[in-house]
This record gives C-alpha cells, sequence and structure tokens, in this order.
C-alpha cells in the first residue's frame, strides 16, 4: 500500500508547509498570466504603461489593494481558526492544499459547468467526479448519475425531487398510456419499487409516450395534496429536510418523524410500526431518509436494516424510495475500500487498518453495525455526500449520486437556445440538474484532491481514519476522566454516546447538582467563554460548538444520558430537554502519541479554568 | 465625479497588470500564513522538518504538486478566453480582479455562511450585500431582505418559493382564524396584493396565529394542484422557470407563455388578455415574472407597463406577485444612479453619461422604454440579480433581494440544535434562504468588489457602460455593413434588433438565398468554426455562441428579422425557426478609439475568411 503521508496534504495548523504552497500558487499564477499573453500574441496590449502611471489608474489600484487589505482584517480578526487541532467545533479543520490551489487556478479560468459551452475544460471533471462519487457509494459507475451541488440541502432537495418525480410516474403511466399499466390498482402503482418504476419509464420512452406521461405526472400537473403519500425521515433529520418538503410542495402535513434510539440511530422497529400503520391506512410511503453521520452526533443509521425492511415490504406489494444523506459520513465510506476500491470483509478491513495504522487497534472502530450500514449503502436509490465536509474541500461543494441514471427523464430540461437539443448529453448540465450555473473551480477542487487521495483506504481513509480516531480517543479520555475538580468543585463530565463516526457530544455536571436548569446553565457558560460568543475568537484556547436535545425533536433517547450526569428520571420527564457541547473532531493531528497527549492535556487545563470562571460567576 | 479607471480593475487581456496582481495575491497570502503561525504562538508545530524530508512527505508533496499541473494543462488546453475582446459569445468577460483576490483570500479562511458560528467575519459582509443589492434596485435597504444565492436559477425557485407560499396565505387564514378575513370570498382572497397579504400576516402573528396559518398553507399542507392559479412568464425566459415550476410542485400545467413583440419584450397587451381570460374563467394568478435582460437578446421587459397594469387591475379586485428576473441586467441599474445613489432623470441621465464618457452621445442609450422599466423596477415584490454576470465576479454568485422582508415569515425555518431559536436573527441565514452552506468567500468576492465599485454610475455604471456601447457599436457597425464579399460570394448581415442592453444577435445570409434551412446552415458553419466546435478555442481568431428562435418559443417575433434577410414570408411560416448568432458583449474594451476599431477589423476579416471557408465546404 503506497503510504501517503497526511501532514503533506495541509497547509498546517503553523503553516508548516507555507513554502511548497507559495511556489506551487506562484507557478499556477505564472501559468495562466502566460497563457492570456500567448492567446493572440498579436493583439496589442489594452492598457499601456503610460496609462498605467495615470494618477487615475494608481488611485484605482489603491482602491482594490484597500478593499483587499480591510477584507484581510475583517478575516483575521474574527475568522474561526479550523486549522488548528484547538478546534473541535463544527465540522470543520484544515483543507486540503491541493483544494484551495486548484480553486485559486480554476478560478481565474472562471469556467461555468452549467454548459459545456461555458466549460470545456472543467465539465469533464464534474462528470468524472460524479463517477468517481458513485465508485465510492459502491454503485456502477456507468449505469449510475453524480454531479457536484451547491451544497448538501440542494442535493437532498434534488433527491427528494426525483424520489417525487419517480413516485408520481406509474399513475401518470395510467392517465396517459391505461393499457401500459393495465390490471394493477391505485394502491399497487403508489407502490412500485423504485426500479420498476424505472423500467416502466424505458417502456414508455420506447412507447414514445414520455412527454405524455410526464405531463401527468407531478412534473406536468404539480402536487396533489397528499397524494403521493408520506416521507418517513429519522427525529435526527438535518433541518434541510424539513425546508424540502416545503420546497417541493410536499408539506410539512406529509413528513413523519420516526424515532431514534439513545445511540441517535433511526429506531428500525419505530420505522416499521410507521409503515403498518401507513399501509393499513392505505398511505402510501413516499420515500424513507437515512442518515449517515447525523450532523448533531455523528450517528449512522442502520441502512442495511431499512434495505432488508424494504425488500421483505416489497414481497407485500409496498415499496418506497430510499435517500441516504450521507452529507456528512459519505466519505467516510473510502475507509472500507482496500486499494482496488472492493468493499472489504468486516476481519480484513478491522486488520487492514490496523496494520497501516488508519486507525489503531485500539480504538475498536467500526462496530459491526456501522460496518453493516456502509456496506448496504449501494441499496440506496440516491445518496447526498458532501465533499465539503469529509472530503476536506473548502466551500461550497455538496454531492449527489443515484443508482440509476435513467431517473435524469424525470428532472431534466432542455432550453432550446441555449443548448444543443440532445438526447442524453450529460456535458450540458443544467439540463439535468437542479441548478444554473455552477462553479467550475469547485470541480477542480473537488477532482484535484481525488486525483492526490484514492477513494479508499490509501488515499482519503488515511485522514478520515485519523478523524474517527481522533474521536474515540477523546471520547475515550471524557469517558475515563470522571469527575474534575474545579476551585473545590467538583464536575463530572460524561460523552453523550459512543461515536458512530467522528462527533463527541458531552456535558459537565457539578456532583450532586440534580437540577436540569443549572446543569445546561453551566454547559452554556463553558460554550459562551469557548466560542465566537466570547468575542473574536482568537485568542480562545480551545473552541467548540454545542447542541439541545430536546424531546420535541429526539423524544426520550437522552433520558439514559441525563441519568449518568445525576438528574433523576423525573427532572428530564419536567424539563425534557438538554444542552450538550458537541466536538467535530475532524482534524488529522489527534491521534497516537504526542500530539494527542498535548491537546488533551490542553483541553483539560481550559475545561479545568473555565469551570473555575463559570462557578465564580453568579 | 471621482474617476475610477476601469483598465486597473481587471488582470487585462495581456495580464497588463499582472505585477500588481501578484503583489497583492503574495501579500494577502502571507497574512494568512501568519495568523495561522500567530494563533497560540506555544503550540509546537504538528510537522517538522526531519518529517517534511521523509520520502514519503515527498512523494506525497509530489502527487499534489503533479495533480495541480496536470489541471493546469487541462484549464489552458480548453478553457474559454473570456478575458479577449476577441471573446463576443456567453455572458462573460474578464472579471475585477478585487474579486478574484479577495475570493482567494478568503477560501483559505473557509467561511460558511449557512451559521453565524461557522463565519463570523462572512456572514456580516452578506448582510452588507444584500442591503446594497436593496440600494441598487430601488428597494429601502431597511425594509427590504437580500442575500446571495449559489446562482440566478437558485434565485428565481427562491423568489418563486415566496410566491407561491404568500399566495396560499389568504385562504390558509380563512382556515385557521376566518373570524380575520370574514366577509371576503375566496376569489379575493386569492387575489390581495402581496403586500396586503404581509399585513395580514403582520396581524397573524400578533394574534398568536402564526404557526397555525403556515400550516394550513402550502407550506404546511403541500400544493393542491392548480388552487392558487396560474405563472405568466415570458417566452423569453430562462428556463430555470420552467424547472422552477417543477421543482415548487406548481406543474407545468400553471404556467403559460405571454408572447413577445418583435424587439423580444414580453407583450403587454398579450400580458392583458391572458389577465382578462384568467379572470373571466375565475383563475387566479399566482404571479408575472418580467425579465430585465433576456439571456438570448437582452431586452429588457417594460416592467412599467406590467406594473401600471397590476394597479389598474388592483383596482378591479385582481392582483399577482411580480418578480423581475434581472439575474443579467440587474447589474445595469448602476448607469441610472447618480453618485448619491440616486435615480437620475432622463435628461440628466443622458447628460451626465455623455459628459463623463460613460456612454458616449453618438450612442443613443437608453431609449425611454429601457429608461422607464429600470426605473419600475423598485415597484416588483422580488427581483433576482446576479453578481456572477454584469457585477462582473467570479462563479458562482447569484443574487436575490425582496421588497418586504417580512416575507421571511413564510419560508424560515429554525433548527433548534443548530442555531440559536431566534425571532429575527438574519445571520443565521440558512434559516432564512433556500440553500445551507454556502460560501463565505463568495461574499468576500462580491463585497469587496462592491467596495471598489460604488453601486452607481460612478463605480458599476463606469464598467457596465462601456459593455452598453459596446454592444452598440457592434450592432450599428453591422447595421452599416450591408454586403460582404466572401471569394466573390456576396452576404447580407443582419441584427436581429436594436438591443436594448449588451446583447447582438445576428444572421448572414447570402444575397439570394430563400431558403431559410441554407441560410441557417451557414450561420451554423460559422458557429462551428468560431466556437468550442472547433476543438480548443485557443487558436481561434473570434468566438461566439448561438441561439435558435422558433415559433415554438417566440411566435412570430422573427418573422420580421428573416424577411430583411431577404427570406419570404412563406419560408419563415414553412420552417418557423431561426439560427443566429449571439453576441454577449460584457468586454469592456469595445469602446470608443482605437480598440475597437482594431477589433472590429479583426471581426470583419474573420467573418471574411469564415465565409470563404464555409461557402467552399460543400
Amino acid at each position: 500500500m503506497e503510504k501517503i503521508d497526511v501532514e503533506a496534504l495541509f497547509l498546517g495548523p503553523k503553516s508548516e508547509n507555507r513554502k511548497f504552497f507559495k511556489e506551487t500558487l506562484d507557478f499556477l499564477m505564472d501559468e495562466h498570466i502566460h497563457w492570456r499573453r500567448n492567446f493572440h500574441p498579436e493583439d496589442e496590449p489594452v492598457i499601456n504603461l503610460n496609462q498605467q502611471q495615470e494618477k487615475s489608474f494608481e488611485e484605482t489600484l489603491d482602491r482594490t489593494s484597500n478593499a483587499l487589505l480591510e477584507l484581510s482584517s475583517r478575516l483575521k480578526f474574527s475568522s474561526m481558526p479550523w486549522f488548528s487541532p484547538r478546534y473541535l467545533g463544527h465540522m470543520n479543520s484544515d483543507t486540503l492544499m491541493a483544494a484551495n490551489l486548484a480553486y485559486m487556478a480554476a478560478i481565474l479560468y472562471n469556467p461555468n459547468n452549467c454548459a459545456y459551452e461555458g466549460s470545456p475544460a472543467t465539465t469533464a471533471l464534474e462528470i468524472e467526479v460524479g463517477k468517481q462519487f458513485a465508485g465510492m457509494m459502491g454503485y456502477d459507475p456507468q449505469k449510475a448519475w453524480g454531479h457536484i451541488t451547491a451544497d448538501g440541502t440542494i442535493a437532498n432537495y434534488e433527491g427528494l425531487w426525483v424520489a417525487r418525480n419517480l413516485k408520481s410516474i406509474p399513475l401518470a403511466v395510467k392517465q396517459a398510456r391505461p393499457e401500459m399499466v393495465e390490471g394493477i390498482d391505485d394502491w399497487h402503482l403508489l407502490n412500485l419499487p423504485p426500479g420498476r418504476i424505472l423500467e416502466l419509464v424505458s417502456k414508455v420512452k420506447e412507447a414514445g409516450a414520455l412527454e405524455a406521461v410526464r405531463e401527468q405526472s407531478v412534473r406536468g400537473m404539480g402536487m396533489e395534496k397528499g397524494r403521493l403519500g408520506k416521507l418517513l425521515v429519522p427525529q435526527s433529520k438535518h433541518y434541510s429536510w424539513t425546508k424540502a418538503v416545503d420546497v417541493l410542495g410536499i408539506g410539512q402535513e406529509n413528513v413523519e418523524y420516526v424515532r431514534v434510539k439513545d445511540n441517535y440511530r433511526m429506531d428500525v422497529r419505530h420505522l416499521k410500526e410507521c409503515i403498518d400503520r401507513l399501509v393499513a391506512e392505505k398511505t402510501p410511503i413516499l420515500g424513507v431518509v437515512a442518515v449517515v453521520g447525523t450532523t448533531e452526533e455523528g450517528a449512522v443509521d442502520e441502512v442495511h436494516e431499512i434495505v432488508r425492511l424494504r425488500e421483505k415490504y416489497e414481497k407485500k406489494g409496498v415499496s418506497f424510495y430510499l435517500h441516504v444523506d450521507a452529507a456528512y459520513g459519505g466519505y467516510a465510506r473510502t475507509l472500507f475500500l482496500d486499494e482496488n476500491n472492493l468493499f472489504m470483509g468486516f476481519n480484513g478491513l478491522r486488520k487492514t487498518l490496523h496494520e497501516h495504522g488508519v486507525v489503531h487497534k485500539e480504538v475498536e472502530w467500526p462496530s459491526q453495525d456501522v460496518y453493516e450500514a456502509f456496506r448496504a449503502m449501494p441499496q440506496a436509490d440516491s445518496i447526498t455526500i458532501d465533499p465539503h465536509k469529509m472530503g476536506y474541500i473548502p466551500y461550497t461543494a455538496g454531492g449527489i449520486v443515484m443508482k440509476d441514471r435513467r431517473v435524469l427523464d424525470l428532472i431534466s430540461y432542455f432550453a432550446a437556445y441555449v443548448f444543443e437539443k440532445s438526447g442524453d448529453n450529460p456535458m450540458l448540465l443544467g439540463s439535468y440538474i437542479m441548478e444554473g450555473s455552477k462553479a467550475g473551480a469547485t470541480a477542480a477542487a473537488v477532482w484535484t484532491a481525488h486525483r492526490v487521495l484514492p477513494l479508499n483506504v490509501t488515499g482519503y481513509g488515511r485522514i478520515i481514519g485519523r478523524s474517527v480516531e481522533g474521536a474515540a480517543r477523546f471520547y475515550y479520555s471524557l469517558l475515563s476522566t470522571g469527575v474534575l475538580d474545579a476551585d473545590g468543585r467538583k464536575f463530572r463530565v460524561v460523552p453523550l454516546t459512543r461515536p458512530d463516526f467522528n462527533i463527541v457530544d458531552f456535558a459537565f455536571n457539578e456532583v450532586g447538582n440534580a437540577s436540569l436548569k443549572k446543569m445546561d446553565e453551566v454547559n452554556q457558560k463553558v460554550y459562551d467563554r469557548c466560542s465566537y460568543k466570547s468575542g473574536p475568537v482568537y485568542s480562545d484556547s480551545w473552541i467548540t460548538s454545542k447542541t439541545s436535545l430536546s424531546s420535541g425533536d429526539y423524544g426520550d433517547a437522552p433520558r439514559a444520558f441525563v441519568a449518568k450526569l445525576g438528574i433523576p428520571a423525573a427532572e428530564w420527564d419536567r424539563v425534557k430537554s438538554v444542552y450538550v457541547l458537541r466536538c467535530c473532531v475532524l482534524t488529522p493531528y489527534l491521534t497516537r502519541g504526542a500530539t494527542y497527549t498535548e491537546y488533551w492535556s490542553n483541553f483539560m487545563n481550559t475545561m479545568r479554568k473555565t469551570l473555575e470562571q463559570v462557578v465564580k460567576v453568579p
């Protein structure tokens, strides 16, 4: 296995790789400068030295310079120091030099991947990245369809757009070409498995009836209040799903939230109950969303169990679209792929991770459930996956990949006058996706990063392994801490749950305190001192984020956690909400060895001091 | 009036400003490098010199370097040379140094404007830009709401999202709080003017019934097939509108296309006919979209006439939402604003433009209609405006601005666990807009450009004036060309229409040819030789784009144009489609003087040679 040195991939917390970074940037800029100069060398410059020496010219340069210096000051004054291992807040860390430099190089060529004509260089890169997404998710890259999106929210919208339009096809066929679905009643038409619907679309297309059918589908007729049934999403969902059902005309009325267990994974037994109830009511299920890497807890839904459930129900004539929201966790699938991009067996995987030091043995990751969940992902119909999260790409780069590219017939539109009218030319991205103009520079950044880092355990796996390991170590350290002494007062610290991935949530409580409100106040004060709330964070010793777990969103999932902190069950039943500190451990530096020890001890000191300050303030 | 030197704003077609560009970039990179180093100077580097000298470290750097060099080669091989005045294709040209440098500086700080916590520096910049959009459009910045979007398509979706949710409110009030709309029948509820609906929302909010009403609106219940009526868009619309009605669950069935006149502006008489017919049928009008700067012709719809029409209908109890799609033309409004950002009178405007050489007198721009259209824009309810088009900002930066920020109640969502629950904190952008994660670097780029260039005639007006002037000169030159001689064969060249803005469409026809098909073939062959179709365009002498005007999209609007080219009316009636070359003149260098003469003569030579090649090929 070729050895990629993670430390050589980033500019570094102390700008350790500044020499390489600056020299490479300089060269890329010169490349562009001379590219311009070599285009029709016979053309005269439009600006000559004389003009450049005029007062107004210099004044205008000054304006640019001053504006940029002001920007730089503002950026330095209050930006988040993601690059440092002291930053354990949101899902951020340093980003790859390859991606940053690629972005900077490409931005000067200013490609627009909406149409090939605006981006002959970078559209091809995006198509390639789409295929890479497919490979990473276990789809067949020749049959799948993937592309970069503005962000994970837009990717989720696009997944739901496909699900909604697809679900509406069978009834549309009944309207436009009833003979093609003869003998199938509405209930069964609303319950055709996604693959079957796509076969039907193919037949409709062969029969020359695609347009007639689309006209009768949601695309043509609009949504019809609840006709397509309910969308089932776990309570732990990202709030983009709430927005999505509004935007797509589905309505909040038509979403049901599936409970999570106390490990914050979707409770598949409750999913089954929901399905049974809906089926009994003859309400169809538009789709189910599973989350791989919840944004608040890093929990990984048991995709394999959901897939199994769908298989079982399909035998009973009930089916639904399955989307996996792996905006956060998607790239972690690289950890499971060997150097030939094959999904490893459970034992082989652990062995590989340990032998190559990707995740050290004592960390015991992944659990069997997490392993099975990742393995089952290619059974889903579509997957959201964000390069700007675990791809270590700068904002914004979301992504989506769909199992079967035939879904494009449900969402594509051709503008006669902008594009060639062409049946199947994915180079005209704007015709096939939700967005229009899109930065080719983003594709350049993602493509270059993927070029440097294979999408398997030898490449991205190396960085993400460190992230997973850092989170696990942080979790173990918290577990073994027990009680902290702050100016004579004692605080218990308890992590929320063993991380499936790389987020560690936890809370402090003063030993003996039984009030949830008081406990929340302590943690809130810690957050206020260790976040932007304290003002610009440049002098903070440690930076975190936080979240609230309330019964409105999570049911009784947090009950056992607050109990461990010494809060009586009755107090939870009364308050029904708990405030926790939330550390996304994306930094690749908190692994075995001196750095972890140094930063953990930093962290403990900071916590102790912070708690001392907190208890002093009335 | 302070003099801004347009030539000092861009890197330049020959990289004329390379010294300034590179020095400034270098300084900005050093600023960032030292910002990292100064964060907790006591922390040890995570990478030491020893490690940097290891073989695997160097190999990893090599991987990054090689990937970037391959990217650079690909970019140089086939990217479009927007920067050159030889490029007259899509809506592109060189982009502002200020914007490119700001983007590059900000990308290393990697802010995410989704939540303030991820972007303490750049969220504030985006809020400021939103207010600037409002000012530029003539809205009251204190009452309006604007922000950057991923692109114009997403901005159009967001405008329609607001329109749709707003339109559904009165009937929702009837469901949830019937007493608040007592005595108003459904027809009138569906025809309340947008301002009246917002007043109703305020009252509902005061009564503590906002959630109950929203639950009964489209947001809560989903779309109900055609209930909200029809969306009226001009035939000249961007295809994002077709996508929008699908995405938002409205359905193609519920769009009507308003005819355009032979100047490609919406035919407001036909709009009136459509409205009358719909009102007679008791079909409500969800909204009307006007286009300021059609993407194919640069036509400016007569917004003032549409506004007048709405006023008239409101007296008869009929109203609709009005969105202006000024993705393309929006920034041109800066040409109408004096240095105090006040909209100038018609005569004063022309005088100012001439006196300061922003648009020279002989160009005769703007026409009275175009002037009135821009003046009326603040009467619209929302406006799409793309910085990555006439803002000379790199991709992607779209934008939207809404007249009345109270619309936020219709589209906002708060994630309890991500954000503070706060009634009115626009710093939490992700809660108020369609997108989630969004690049703070984009906001930095737009903000910095606006800092350098005031959003009035002294700033952006100077660049856009040149663009408008270049297009007008190109148009006049084509008009006065008459007939070209290509190897003894004579070709007439005719521009489509006098440009309202900065696009010139035109076509060649061999003198004596009466076949539309043959004429189209000639123009298609010209395009094939002057575009990416000829292969990488680096050695092309001139680069253009093209469009097709068919009766399916444009009715009979092109009839007079083809007649001027010598095509009989019967031929148009038979073929009903014409292929034209399309030049977006965004380059700021085709103004009065030597450069225009040089490039026009280049162009004529290229055309002559191209036609010679074209006629030689069978």
